[in-house]
């Protein structure tokens, strides 16, 4: 395999939040450690490093002190919420993998990025809020937001949880920057929880909107309008499974695109969960990626100089073509 | 006088809260968007333009909303709340200046970078807390929350107020982010609210310090690492005062260092509002920068390309050379 020249990793939310989920700042610092040590192994391989990452518990967490603060001070709308965890977790991501370079004798440093993410303002996905966030409520409490504009969705025994806009995303708007800044050498953390979500507005201003956009399907894009050639997803699990939690469980490996489009259309991948990142991994070498992998975080190092680990997805080769027939 | 090759403009509370210091989303959308049209204006003048600002009022909110929701989520310490401000007000500022210099014709676009500063982990001023932030509360909720480690004072007939840590900046570590996004023609805004203050711990990795840095100071740093030759602070009034409310208040324009420095040794400037900038005007041409200017934001743009507005400070003439003797 050639050594790629510049990667785009995802990191799920298990390299920010403690193993049960929690998101207190000890818990996050102590992930973003633990993951800051597996990109650096990858930045000293020496190819060009672009990370994104999730912000679940971070933004439910936000979304509660909106709340529990409105009679006092003003809640701000969900896409700051997003810039917000864009900027904590980037600059301690930023901590962490500067000293862990540092350590390595690398001389390549952080640097984070606030970034922002284009989407079509006539997505159907900002009319009919899907993703759940934030804690649950009980039902009276669900019902008080509902009042207020929110839409919240009766899960069952763990109470009533908050569905909030998911729509497609477009293009990474500060994509340049990010390209200016990997091209000058850093780390550059970006596009944290999908990107803030921005509308093109009639009049002519880039203006934030109430959603959240899946990181995967941003990491795709971003890979793409940086030319990447590898897409690395970073999950809890080393490989994707098929036929999960049956007796012909299997985890895949080298897959083609018709392989795993097949699987995806057969209802393998769990929604909200695996499902996004195979989207990702499928737009990315549909849009002319080289290379996408998913994998755990442990990993990341191996997914990006070989082809040995993880669930592999290539670039189909091109169709052979048809010999000349001899007259 | 020449044309400037690269300019730091900080900018003041006014420029991201409502006339009434007010802190809404909306309000600091409306007054960034003002500011956005002055620095546009800067920009087209040809000036490389690398962006700081305030944050007092937002940060303010974010600690309420820590209080308030404390039973529910985990607080995050008062670095994370500086860092959530670059974000929002980064954002907000790229998506406003980015319409107004795509308006102008101009290819420059906006990078909001989050940005650690660098202190002192024995600064004196980690120790004892003298900067006011957040909202006035009765004698018994600041007892309450003293009860908790943190330290408010009475300020009077207001109520009680929380004083937070305000060391001495050293450096600001992510100025080579600043300056590869700057040279890439980027307007970069970065170092808001003075920065994320990180101590360099003994475990070789950066972490951040419950403080605030004063955001003044912090762009006189910013413009002597990023080798701009004028540093701009943006504030409410059109010249910096002297004997002001007396008969005898007149404005300064032209100033040397050693008047100015004569004038803040007297006590003509108001601690936590123009000393600090003044402060940070002289540090920078101390440091070698060539010329500092503090005026109100309508001026900025004048301010850069001529001597005609603000208080101007510039570098001292070197001390002319004796004439060597005749023989």
């Amino acid at each position: 395999m050639t050594q790629p020249r510049r990667v785009v990793i995802a990191l799920g939310g298990n390299a920010m939040t403690g193993p049960d989920g929690s998101a207190t700042p000890g818990a996050q610092r102590e992930a973003i450690a633990v993951a800051a040590g597996h990109v650096a192994e990858v930045v000293a391989t020496g190819v060009e490093v672009v990370l994104t990452h999730g912000n679940g518990p971070q933004v439910g967490n936000l979304l509660v002190k909106n709340e529990l603060a409105a009679h006092v001070v003003p809640p701000v709308p969900l896409d700051w919420n997003v810039a917000q965890t864009q900027a904590t977790i980037g600059f301690t991501l930023a901590d962490e993998l500067d000293a862990r370079l540092a350590a390595r004798g690398l001389a390549q440093r952080t640097a984070a990025l606030v970034t922002r993410t284009l989407v079509d303002a006539g997505d159907p996905g900002l009319a009919a809020p899907t993703k759940p966030v934030g804690r649950f409520l009980p039902r009276e409490d669900a019902e008080r937001l509902i009042a207020l504009g929110q839409t919240w969705e009766d899960r069952g025994e763990r109470g009533w949880r908050r569905l909030v806009a998911s729509p497609e995303p477009l293009s990474v708007v500060d994509w340049p920057a990010i390209h200016a800044l990997a091209s000058a050498g850093f780390v550059v953390v970006c596009a944290g929880g999908g990107g803030i979500p921005v509308v093109d507005d009639a009049g002519g201003a880039l203006r934030g909107v109430e959603a959240v956009v899946d990181k995967d399907l941003t990491a795709a894009l971003l890979a793409r309008d940086l030319d990447a050639d590898t897409l690395v997803i970073a999950t809890d699990v080393p490989n994707v499974m098929v036929d999960f939690g049956t007796p012909r469980q299997r985890p895949l490996r080298a897959v083609t695109a018709a392989e795993l489009r097949g699987h995806a259309a057969a209802g393998q991948f769990a929604r909200g969960s695996m499902a996004p990142k195979v989207a990702a991994a499928l737009r990315f070498v549909d849009h002319g990626g080289a290379r996408a992998v998913i994998t755990c975080l442990e990993h990341i190092s191996d997914a990006v100089t070989g082809d040995d680990v993880g669930t592999v997805l290539r670039k189909d080769p091109p169709a052979p073509r048809r010999a000349t027939p001899t007259p």
